[in-house]
């Protein structure tokens, strides 16, 4: 297995019929839900957040090419209705069956449709890896790869597929992330962890804490494994969520290189996660990368501003490729051999540390390069 | 006259040769400015910050080609030295000349080549057309026009002329604003009306209030047209400061339209403000308004992440070209006509009109739309 159908009492399957696809997920057990900030919150996160609020879902449906956003009461309404049709096929409560919808804003479901594939499919449920492809296909939207994750430890597992490829800031491009367990965690607690490795994660791709209107990330925990280490836990599913966060910001819309950028010497690890997701949404820096230029400014410049207390006369900075690694501003000297620093940009991947000298705390942020075919996807979306 | 030039008691001049300018300003008078708030500020900012607080000026010198940025000590001595270069090539105190730079950052001025520049022209300072044209294309670096603006009014002038050009968040492309006035304005009066005049145009052009490392606004008054209505005063000096604002925005790096924001209905103007920043810099708003897409859903979505409390649904937007303009959204229901609003986004102009419907406070953000051609500009700059 590849994701969720590695945790024990996840079946899954999915259907993708030009840009409209259905995916089904069943899995009974404690849930927890992390939204949207964004005031122009979808019909279907006003609903889920009110339905996390039990921590309790027996399955999850999503519909991609409809986002079921801006569309008020009526979108509200359909959001109800496209869960009791879930329910309906897959004989559970409806108030168990979770939604969400990513695709184009502005316009109603096709809840026929969602009918139709939903009676089309519900038998078609199973615990296998083309089950979760199917599922993970099935809510792609402008994403080029499907994404899974799946965290083993002993006696328990952690696994999660998700779809978001709008990657710049601000981003518009939802993420849907759905992440189970058979690890037995009550529902509060599944909460507050859940929160945290979001923040550590989705929320260092999706920059500036900038989310669409349909953001969602859903975890459910069956209990088949039963009670686990806690702090075992914590690091299973922020490593679950970390792996599908790197594969939104490698997936990001156009992107040619996917970018990380990890800030160490912070007074604290919020100032080092501010740091590090300016940086990486920075413009500049995004288009020095996709250039193979191994601009050190525009990264400390950027770094400069993100309201975060520090000298940069005293920091140092390195670039990598994800394994060697050179150094470019020694204590504020500019150590750069430029040859090399160009020759490791070559790669998918190129990794900053910077080092602000200014405490212990450290964070990394993700993103990608931003190249003409990011202006060209976004310059003709609805054209 | 077009801007520095129609104010009494200014001459100038000026030279380009190559990527390497010099600007000279010969103006005496009480002085104010406004520096950029990055941490990494360049030697020569730093300077200035020290010399504007004596609140007197008579010369102001700029070159373009050296950014004297992240240079440290020895750039501060450079930047000593290049006033002191001013002072005696203009037979002024060495402690009255005001000094900027813009360009390439990590590098030294060469003042040999500084003095040789100040040397050839101080003998031609002049009040002229031709003497402020001179003046502004030398502290061009990417921008493709110069940038002039003359407020004219009953007994006195406010004329400004300025540089920069990258002008997507975040903004590394240094601003340098000259402006002068023959208005009698004692120094600390004047430093909190350029304030409050950059706070509602530069710093809304230069989104997120976010400047490079070299960014600075002068103001010299004269005194010749002697003392003037302060409210009168107050209203030219920020449409000075509002006109260069434009010129800068409009001549963004690849900008093939102006995108202009203006936010109503707000709690506070500092609401209205930060909305429309937040739209202006919204890369997928940048996108839309290229390529011709009337996406009101960009625009409410970018505005309902920018932290202001609204009810999206129920708040009203229109476009338009400038001249004319159309609804978009009426009371949260969509109203496009989606033929006509396509029609109105083919010019050089775009014009947002969101009210929140929330409040009685406005504000205008200025910014351009994001092309290939900003990519290509700013992926290829040091190679």
């Amino acid at each position: 297995m590849k994701s969720i159908c590695g945790v024990e009492g996840v079946t899954a399957t999915g259907i993708k019929e030009g840009r409209y696809g259905l995916a089904l997920v069943r899995a009974e057990g404690e849930a927890a839900g992390v939204f949207t900030s964004n005031l122009m919150k979808a019909p279907p996160i006003r609903l889920m957040q009110e339905r996390v609020r039990d921590g309790r879902l027996s399955a999850v449906m999503v519909n991609s090419g409809c986002a079921n956003a801006y569309t008020g009461q009526r979108g509200y309404e359909d959001a109800l209705s496209m869960a009791e049709i879930g329910a309906k096929a897959l004989r559970v409560p409806a108030g168990e069956v979770g939604v969400a919808s990513t695709g184009v804003i502005g316009r109603y479901l096709d809840l026929p449709l969602i009918r139709d594939q939903c009676g089309r499919i519900a038998s078609r449920l199973e615990r296998s890896e083309q089950a979760e492809v199917l599922a993970a296909r099935a809510i792609m939207t402008t994403d080029l790869t499907e994404k899974h994750a799946l965290v083993q430890r002993e006696g328990f597992a952690v696994g999660g597929i998700c779809k978001g490829s709008g990657m710049i800031a601000p981003n518009m491009g939802t993420m849907i992330a759905l992440i189970y367990t058979d690890a037995a965690v009550p529902a509060p607690l599944l909460q507050k962890e859940l929160r945290t490795a979001a923040g550590r994660t989705f929320n260092r791709v999706v920059v500036d804490g900038d989310m669409s209107t349909n953001d969602i990330a859903l975890c459910t925990a069956t209990g088949r494994a039963g009670k686990v280490d806690a702090k075992e836990f914590t690091v299973a599913l922020e490593e679950c969520c970390r792996m599908l966060a790197v594969q939104i910001a490698a997936d990001g819309e156009g992107a040619t290189r996917l970018l990380e950028v990890t800030v160490t010497g912070a007074p604290a690890e919020e100032d080092a996660s501010t740091v590090a997701r300016t940086v990486v949404a920075s413009p500049l820096v995004k288009t020095a990368v996709y250039g193979a230029d191994p601009n050190w400014g525009r990264v400390i410049a950027a770094a400069g501003r993100a309201g975060v207390d520090f000298d940069p006369d005293h920091v140092n900075l390195w670039m990598g490729d994800g394994t060697a690694r050179i150094p470019l501003v020694s204590d504020g000297a500019i150590v750069v051999d430029l040859a090399k620093a160009k020759a490791l940009m070559q790669g998918k991947k190129v990794v900053f540390f910077l080092d602000l000298a200014s405490g212990k705390a450290e964070a990394t942020a993700w993103g990608c390069d931003l190249t003409e075919k990011y202006v060209e996807i976004n310059g003709r979306y609805t054209t």
